[in-house]
């Protein structure tokens, strides 16, 4: 079993070393490690925010557990030397083109959450998002108009495209609610005729779930409205990207959400796959020993799930947390003492 | 003065109904009103959704005051004859390029938001919406491809297109809190780059103004967690349509907010306008008397004051809308018993 490991910028390195550590509690046999630069980190070392080494590195492994890449510093850098390229390059270059972010509250911690307790403990969601199509991998380019510059991005999604993240998110359903929304812009869009057409095509063959659809700007509103409506969502990338990012909101501890970007390869274990925090960078606080590493250490959690086939490891990893969460360990964005060591030292403690 | 009314379908004719009574309890001196079909209730008519006459008749009047626009039985219809294209035309034959969403929070009605009482009282916040462009009314069609049939939209900003939002976004700022967040997704589209160059450009006009720019994911996420950050936020069509309707469902009673829909043409009086309550068609209420007129009313306030110079006359409606919400008289949809008609009653009664 092979994990790369790319703790990137900012708070990347520090998350991914409590990450790192308990996965050394565990033990696993035959387990290697790599470690690889990416980000502003990659950019200053090897001139490239993705160097072909780390690619490599990746591809030759069966999971990918990512810190976070982005830095002031790189502000200024034309886009495609800026950090963020390391992450698109991946999920592009790896084919990772569903993203699996679950929202749900942590129980005892709703008051974190700007919503009402009630609401904030009703969220029980997860946002299937495609990864590598739509405006952000379309041609894209500026050009000369009748109003001066003008910056330009084709939007498309094709049927194939759809038919396997649709097919993804059915599945998700399957093991959760069975309740699939899927949103779009149908009624402005051609790129959102043709997913929602190839969406209800691919429902056929899960009459179990049950499939509704609707517009983006009132999933939005009904993501803050009523989000324990919810059960799994499925979007396109734009689209994912806001909606996914407003549903962690709605739970209200960023710090503790991870997320898995999924392939098509199969490795000798299960799907290969990518796995971070949703928490970024977070460069104002990097160093400092305040970072909050659960996000991180739930993400090795999901990789050992669907990378690595060791579901009972994973579990032991979520009891883990869970059980210092009770236990009132917790970091400065929740509003508790812990530093980035001491959260990890719980979680190594309890793993059992 | 030329008001042209423009129901629509659902609750539309209601709530325009109540709003109608309102404007004649004004008495204005030489006022004229027209009323034009549109949406389902044109297409029935006229197998049309936006008629020839009733362009003809907004581009007459000084102001239109419309209702909402939608109909299941029209889910079947080609996208051309479909109710939405109502206000997407009238929106790009008539210029209307600036889409002002204001959304705060009633005093008293705070616990309507699903949101904390503290944060959903924190929401006084405008939303500056382009609506003329971006991937809206870029070309767009189907055509084959590996991947099979696949859909596809043309994003797009030029310089020219942006700097008059821009002006209008910053000059509402001025009349504001002096504080502007434009929003875009330049870490990745080239649309977002001309955007916010732009946008930085036309800020040298408005040195008093601060101005800050997000990415649409955060954006998304800060409007949850803490909207009353927020004082004027500028965006692009598309980003629009998703963070006003979030905004709005912030607030938690979105049959309360009204929009205003500006284009470039000066009437003898102020500037030419589209104005709507927020809340839809609502098909699954209509007719039974259920429906909430105030955003309607409060359209008609933003008509006053921006179409008509008449501020005096926008601020008597406004402050007889803040009384009997203050005095209880609350629709089914918060919480009260109220029907449309007693709503409109009540209102008429406290002009003064
Ligand atoms: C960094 C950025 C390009 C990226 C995205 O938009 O996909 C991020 O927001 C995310 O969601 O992982
Ligand atoms: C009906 C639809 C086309 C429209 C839009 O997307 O602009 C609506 O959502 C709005 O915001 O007025």
């Amino acid at each position: 079993m092979k994990i790369a490991l790319f703790a990137g910028d900012g708070i990347g390195p520090e998350v991914i070393a409590q990450a790192r550590r308990v996965l050394e509690t565990l033990e696993l046999p035959g387990l290697t490690l790599f470690e690889g630069d990416v980000g502003a980190a990659a950019y200053r070392r090897h001139g490239h925010p993705l160097p072909q080494e780390t690619l490599a590195m990746a591809r030759a492994a069966d999971a990918v557990l990512f810190g976070a890449v982005g830095d002031f510093s790189c502000d200024d850098l034309p886009r495609e030397l800026r950090p963020e390229q390391a992450i698109l390059g991946l999920r592009s270059e790896l084919g990772l083109f569903a993203n699996l972010r679950p929202a749900a509250g942590f129980p005892g911690l709703e008051h974190l959450s700007s919503l009402k307790p009630e609401v904030a403990r009703s969220i029980d969601l997860l946002v299937v998002r495609e990864l590598n199509g739509d405006v952000y991998f379309g041609d894209k380019g500026e050009r000369g108009s009748a109003g001066g510059r003008e910056g330009w991005d084709m939007m498309s999604y094709n049927e194939a495209e759809v038919r396997r993240i649709a097919h993804s998110a059915f599945r998700a359903a399957m093991g959760r609610g069975k309740k699939l929304t899927s949103v779009d812009k149908a009624n402005v869009l051609e790129t959102s005729r043709i997913w929602r057409e190839t969406v209800i095509e691919v429902a056929q063959e899960y009459p179990e779930v049950e499939l509704d659809h609707m517009y983006v700007d009132n999933a939005a509103m009904q993501l803050v409205k009523s989000p324990g409506q919810f059960d799994t969502i499925v979007t396109g990338n734009l689209f994912g990207d806001i909606l996914s990012d407003q549903a962690s909101a709605c739970v209200g501890s960023i710090g503790l959400l991870a997320s898995a970007s999924l392939g098509e390869r199969q490795t000798d274990y299960g799907t290969f796959g990518l796995y971070e925090p949703i928490h970024g960078s977070a460069p104002d606080i990097a160093g400092r020993g305040k970072a909050n590493p659960v996000a991180a250490v739930l993400s090795l959690a999901m990789l050992l799930r669907h990378s690595l086939g060791r579901e009972q490891d994973a579990a032991r990893i979520e009891r883990a947390v869970e059980a210092i969460l009770a236990d009132g360990v917790l970091g400065g964005d929740l509003g508790g003492t812990a530093s980035t060591g001491d959260i990890g030292d719980a979680i190594v403690r309890k793993i059992v």
